[in-house]
């Protein structure tokens, strides 16, 4: 009855700018290839899940006296407890924070990634522009680009850090340009960085606020932590920028995800905005976008945190993922992907390998290596889907979060195989 | 260290509109009332809520075999076991959708609001028009405001029913205004509505299609069906667009829940969509929302429904959410409301009742009536709220999802009590 190809609808201009992932493009390129091992896809480690602390926490909220309130609707913002725990958290981190921290405001998200479009949505409108960190990530990138939102990316030097010179440049280019009234925001992964794997250090943090403080732009400011909890043996020392007195006149939103570093399946994730009227317009949107994250997973975690739980699962995964990062490491050594001039660092947290092929090597989505890994029956993210601009076509984003460890090795070996053939 | 007093935030055209929801007001100013009843709040039933089928559901996937994927990411569309169950659900109310429907066309949300959300973000540009049923649901109709777009309502006869003249006089004055061309959507709520409890006959839904069609306005149509299990005897007889040959050539988004019927605290919604560009835009959109709503919850929700869970429960609730209606319905009526000139019509599915009282009483969120009320200790949405264009100040939308029986009783006395002051 219903006809399946009427093209008859006409869109919005945000639903005319709406595409596809690019990186769909990828995997519908790798369908066609049977036994292929996925060192592109995100996911986590599926060995280590919680199973039994979820089950744990069912069965918790099952047994609690009174109305099973944790199976009705919740609240807009969040559950009161779980923000009340989540604020404790933070403290533990931002010490500094003590004083004006409440959990008022703190707002829970379907994963952080929600965090990050209400955080989009109230500030841009189509044609503005985010300085975005470089490498950033992609799948805010490419949200950006649906909102019709310009990323700029935040110079850097050959080391990869945040070069303070090239971005007064930028700007003083963008105020010739008449371009700065359109900058709204600056955002960057800060921790074990999705791709880079890189931790930004608090001089690289400094030197944003105070170029953008020189050139007059108290902007918003949006820190993505999404990574911080995964660190394999110590936490990264730098404070977040609500901990850095060169942010302190900026309004500042810092998000993370209780998800990626417990169970994805859940998808929570939280932000806390240090200025009023910007949390305030950001919740009345969540109001239409759901008015509330499902309050039953909410309660889930608010289970997990006061029990402990949540820092058990941690003590399980950090030693998981550090050896997975070592056998995906040390595959590629062993193959001899160094010798071929291919350079990366040896992450300290995260989910990543960062990898930098030679410059004449291009590892982009259409190239002859790209195309070379799938047939070989191995998968990786192109780099130059993580650059706001200009984008280097040399870089590979490797993911040691899902594969077994056997897989992991696998993988490395049909990866530096082709690395071989065009080295 | 941060500063929750800055106000220097710049925000976009959305942002500045983005206001706290009108029913925000009206429960702070409840909050000044203790003891306070709320026949408002739209929460289901706490006591029948399904304690046993989520926690056994998360225990036989706990105890399956093979990877825990429940707690891992899912995908952006939703989990393709879910999305076929849903469609067979969907099958047996429209057997008519048979040769063409597939769980293909079928996307999994977070409740059937972001289903919403995405379908007029990806239609409608600020200063566009949606045509909504008269009264609609309140929370559709700020999203509306939110997104910049224009409510007009169907006009509807004294008896409260579509009336096809009227609506056709009305899209004769667009044309003359040049207004058809900003129109992007017709919407109703057609089963049990919030707030009128009234479903739509199949031959209203067949005049709105009929006129359009006559105008030469074949636009995509939004039928909410969040109240369609929750009938109190029997399923209401209207086929919904999906099935009506006169609604053929129109792009169709058919959407609806599983938490109003379940577990409010699960939000799950899905939406059905006819039109395979429009679902695409949909789900590219959805992409940047949140990239898949939480694995988790689609898992339990797949477990129940495929193990007869949904079906029991019901089977359980409705005689529950019946007795509920019978114990309000029966106080208003006891206490002497009819003989004050108020006039409803007892309801057979949904959670409210929807009273219009004489034309002379306000009872809109400012009136003396509304505070009255507060102040004896009764809260209820004004009917005002529920309209799209000029709103009559005379209707009151009561809900008896949430109260406790003697609750319920007691809360409609008050409310009586009110009345008769101002009768």
């Amino acid at each position: 009855m219903h006809s399946v190809n009427s093209s008859s609808v006409s869109f919005s201009a945000l639903g005319r700018r709406a595409e596809p992932p690019t990186i769909a493009r990828l995997m519908s390129m790798a369908l066609e290839q049977e036994k292929l091992l996925s060192l592109a896809v995100g996911f986590t480690d599926n060995r280590t899940l919680p199973v039994i602390g979820v089950e744990a926490a069912v069965e918790a909220l099952a047994r609690q006296s009174g109305e099973p309130e944790y199976l009705q609707y919740g609240t807009n913002q969040g559950r009161p407890g779980l923000r009340q725990l989540l604020t404790e958290r933070l403290l533990l981190a931002e010490p500094k924070l003590k004083a004006n921290a409440v959990a008022e405001s703190l707002m829970i998200t379907n994963g952080s990634q929600q965090a990050l479009y209400l955080a989009i949505q109230v500030l841009c409108d189509p044609g503005d522009i985010v300085l975005v960190d470089r490498p950033s990530y992609f799948v805010f990138l490419e949200m950006l680009t649906g909102l019709g939102v310009q990323a700029r990316s935040i110079p850097v030097n050959a080391a990869g850090r945040i070069d303070g010179e090239a971005l007064r440049q930028s700007l003083v280019e963008m105020e010739t340009n008449g371009e700065t009234k359109r900058l709204k925001a600056v955002y960057f992964v800060s921790y074990f960085s999705n791709p880079s794997a890189r931790s930004l250090a608090e001089s690289e943090k400094n030197t944003v606020a105070q170029v953008l403080t020189e050139r007059g732009l108290i902007i918003p400011v949006l820190e993505d932590a999404a990574y911080r909890d995964l660190y394999f043996r110590q936490p990264q020392a730098a404070r977040s920028v609500l901990g850095l007195p060169a942010w302190e006149t900026f309004p500042k939103f810092y998000l993370s995800t209780l998800t990626k570093s417990f169970a994805t399946g859940l998808k929570i994730g939280y932000g806390f905005c240090s200025d009023k009227a910007w949390l305030k317009k950001m919740l009345h949107v969540k109001g239409h976008h759901d008015f509330g994250t499902a309050n039953f997973n909410q309660a889930i975690f608010e289970h997990v945190l006061a029990g402990g739980g949540f820092g058990a699962q941690l003590a399980r995964i950090r030693p998981t993922y550090e050896a997975k990062m070592r056998w995906l490491h040390g595959v590629l050594e062993a193959e001899g992907l160094s010798a071929l001039g291919w350079r990366w660092a040896e992450p300290t947290g995260g989910l990543y390998l960062w990898l930098e092929a030679p410059l004449a090597l291009d590892t982009s989505m259409d190239s002859a290596f790209c195309h070379a890994c799938i047939r070989e029956g191995v998968l990786y993210v192109p780099g130059d889907l993580c650059f706001g601009d200009v984008a280097p076509k040399n870089f590979v984003r490797l993911s040691f979060g899902v594969l077994s460890e056997s897989d992991l090795v696998e993988a490395g070996r049909r990866f530096v195989t082709v690395a071989k053939r065009f080295g």
